[in-house]
């Protein structure tokens, strides 16, 4: 694509085909610019196959904020759609609509949603999006790309984090990454776990130090020039000699690498510089951290880094911990001082959140105004636990006595709920699951959501400082059967007695009149 | 991210940061521009778990010559470079080596290529790049991020067209695409199997109609402003009336939607025009798709084509056409002619290749330039497979005397393989699988680079249509049991005698002088 091309695929027109011809069918019915509400929520956890999310990190709104801020309809996507043509070979969109259409932005709309950096749930509104019916239909797209691949990255960033036990984590992935989404996925990884990214650029952009060690081609060179990996470490540390990492591993680890490694620490440290840490690539990284951590050990270097990469993720993470616990004290080690010393680079499996490579956000029409009349808008389905809660909603989250969350629940906008009367929940959708809270378990109740745009008008984004607070804290006061890697414990996700029941109704009147044509009650 | 951040996100830094590093130690052991080359090949095809390819096709060339024509270090660059600060609190870049840098560009290479379009295998270089050490480290990241991606997309929906025996296949996956990467994904599905895409800009950029139906908000605006499913139909049709495709699962698919899409069919019919089609979305496809089939049947619309979506892949095509053909007959039906009314709309397993959502593309360091003679370069690894094939090479494609691919065959530049001369066939690692080809089962020898990038200066970039004509061909050209779903014929891929012998030969001597000390012979 050259720039303008960039442009144009990048710009308002970064949307599905059917949200201009819907707009085009609204404005002629004249329905356009009716107020609507959609809710944007996943339906589940990423479900990595044999393992499974039991909670996600909300990401991606600033992003999608920045998009709806900077993109039009300019005359050149007008120009596009004006010679859109139809199978009969007539034009697609006419004068009329497109006049109309140029004059839109997103400044109409009002966006409520969870800040990022939180920890967030199925089936619970993240977004919520008011406004004219043909912009907020228009913004479906783009906002679901924006959201759904960022908050897939953070939950998995989350994961790994915990998996190596708090260790320094770097996300690794660019050239792994699907083209430009890689740049989001090292934001997203950023907010939800790791604490540095190699990506240069998005690095830059969020004030993040720019991590990385060195290539094999690095050795390789040298060696093809005559040289060997002694030479390549040693003109290494010259030039970076107080971040000093070497990845030995491009030779044979054991018999090359570590022995050159060592003999340039050496040098590093007469010179009065403290090396940094080895790289591992390839082989069997438990057994090869544990034999690095020995021979480091036995030269005097014992708080060198041992960073691990080459395809982990948070079971290969919880394998390897797992490993050097079971095997370090045969060879005269301390499990946890070995496990104290590694750090994490992780590509591929982050940055594709390998196993499930997709989150299912969705974007559902939940509410229509209809002359002042906010009318809650349902859509059947064969599946109840599929049928979106309708109407305008706001999200709670109930802590327990103890301070941790301990259900998200959905409740009718006018309803106050308080920690000072009982509060049942309902399962979604199964009516037999209920469960009451008293006032003695209930300590707080948060309101998730904020406006975060108001028709133009942004909140100051929160700091990557704050997001990552966020997720600590959230984390912090999630419970730990939640947080598990393999079959995590399932966090309640509830509706109030009054929305409910509102949707049960709702479910019963349009079922009835579509298909056996009554008239609701 | 600001258009400015973006701009910075999207140019010469979206790379890693060992690229730089590395640049700076190369520039000051004076061997920054040292002739190299790299080769660029993928280990493995994509293993979608329960299945695997057999082959690839090609994509993502022209966007990443696109990048490389565009993108400089440019002030902006420079300066976040000139600010970065080592752990020590100093500089890490120094100002010789920026200015060096500032005035560097991609035209210095030169890339050789298999073009876009063509079936791939593994362990073959895709792309060579020949130039100034520095520069042609510097794309590794970038070109990767480009090719990986898209070739990964374009193999998925080739397996999607073969599985749906060459239906209309549609893209519908961006809500579900790594945010921007979606745009690359569109493209590569383009190229490898899609007729269409429901993503406008990148549609429009490539001259292609976007395309797409309408969502079932629609029918629930319509519903919730008290008309019904049927008014929404009809709106539609008096919208779109050449090009009205009804998504008939809002309410009640049997009892509702198909009902409704008749009367409408009738009145369009009434009007002159040509109904196009229904979208089924939710429920069992197979058993919906022949219930549709009939009532259209029986309404008088045998020519109405049935869209089905909702989590396809090439496994679920490939159950929905063999369940069509076991229960078609016990309903009257013809199972071909309800499988070639059928269009598929694949969305997230497309836009992820669900499964595997990363091709292992790498890019390996094979020779080195010291005055002006060529050497080798090496990585040797724990696993014999693994070890990249040394030295300057060319890849020839062997057609049989079927006029069938047979084998993809690595040779250095200055053999010259022919037809009428026994050719030997060696494994990549293992010394005891060889092949001969004789005359008689050779019908031609291709040899599949062209060089599409020379400093600077690009081959004109070839069309869409020329792509997928390409893609046509070669598939055509290779076994059935190559091209299966499920557990496909490995294709041969080798290395010519001699090429063979200089890779075991420095594979020795490189183990032997850095493991043993020994000097090679």
């Amino acid at each position: 694509m050259t720039s303008s091309e960039q442009a144009i695929a990048e710009g308002i027109l970064f949307t599905d085909q059917y949200q201009l011809t819907m707009a085009q069918l609204y404005y002629r019915m004249n329905i356009h610019e009716k107020p609507v509400q959609f809710d944007h929520f996943f339906r589940d956890y990423p479900d990595y196959g044999t393992h499974k999310a039991g909670y996600c990190i909300n990401a991606g709104l600033e992003w999608l904020l920045d998009w709806m801020e900077r993109v039009r309809f300019g005359d050149a996507e007008i120009a596009l759609l004006k010679e859109q043509r139809g199978s009969s070979g007539k034009r697609l969109f006419d004068d009329a609509f497109l006049a109309w259409l140029q004059a839109q932005s997103f400044e109409c709309l009002t966006l409520r949603a969870v800040p990022e950096g939180r920890v967030v749930h199925p089936d619970t509104p993240l977004t919520v999006v008011e406004g004219p019916l043909v912009m907020a239909q228009l913004l479906e797209t783009s906002l679901l790309a924006h959201l759904n691949y960022q908050t897939l990255i953070a939950t998995k960033a989350a994961r790994l984090r915990h998996s190596g036990r708090g260790q320094l984590l770097m996300e690794f992935g660019m050239r792994r990454g699907h083209e430009r989404g890689a740049n989001a996925g090292a934001r997203a990884a950023l907010i939800g776990g790791a604490d540095y990214s190699s990506n240069v650029g998005v690095s830059h952009v969020l004030g993040v130090a720019p991590k990385g060690t060195h290539a094999h081609s690095m050795v390789q060179v040298f060696m093809a020039l005559g040289m060997d990996e002694l030479d390549a470490f040693r003109a290494y540390a010259e030039t970076y000699p107080d971040e000093c990492t070497l990845l030995v591993d491009t030779v044979d680890t054991l018999r090359s690498g570590l022995p050159n490694a060592i003999t340039i620490f050496e040098e590093l440290r007469a010179k009065g510089h403290q090396p940094v840490g080895i790289r591992l690539d390839s082989g069997d990284l438990a057994y090869l951290a544990l034999q690095a951590a020995k021979m480091l050990n036995d030269a005097g270097f014992p708080d060198v880094s041992i960073v691990l990469s080459s395809n982990l993720d948070e079971l290969v993470i919880w394998q390897i911990i797992t490993q050097i616990t079971l095997d370090a004290p045969s060879l005269g080690l301390d499990p946890n001082s070995v496990i104290n010393r590694l750090v994490y680079g992780v590509g591929t499996r982050l940055i594709t959140s390998q196993g499930d490579a997709s989150l299912g956000g969705v974007y559902k029409l939940v509410a229509v105004c209809d002359e002042g009349d906010w009318r809650p808008a349902i859509k059947l389905s064969d599946s109840p636990e599929k049928i979106p809660t309708p109407g305008n909603k706001q999200l709670l989250r109930v802590y327990d006595e103890r301070g941790h969350a301990t259900a998200d629940v959905l409740a009718l906008q006018d309803e106050h709920p308080v920690t000072s009367a009982p509060l049942t929940l309902h399962h979604p959708a199964d009516s037999r699951k209920t469960r009451t809270l008293h006032p003695q378990n209930m300590q707080e109740l948060e309101l998730l959501h904020r406006v975060v745009w108001e028709q133009g008008r942004r909140e100051e984004a929160p700091s990557l400082e704050a997001m990552r607070a966020w997720r600590e804290q959230d984390l912090a006061r999630l419970d730990s059967g939640v947080k598990r890697l393999v079959n995590p414990h399932v966090y309640h996700v509830s509706l109030s007695s009054r929305l409910y029941e509102l949707k049960q109704e709702l479910i019963r009147s349009v079922h009835d009149k579509a298909v056996n044509g009554k008239t609701p009650a």
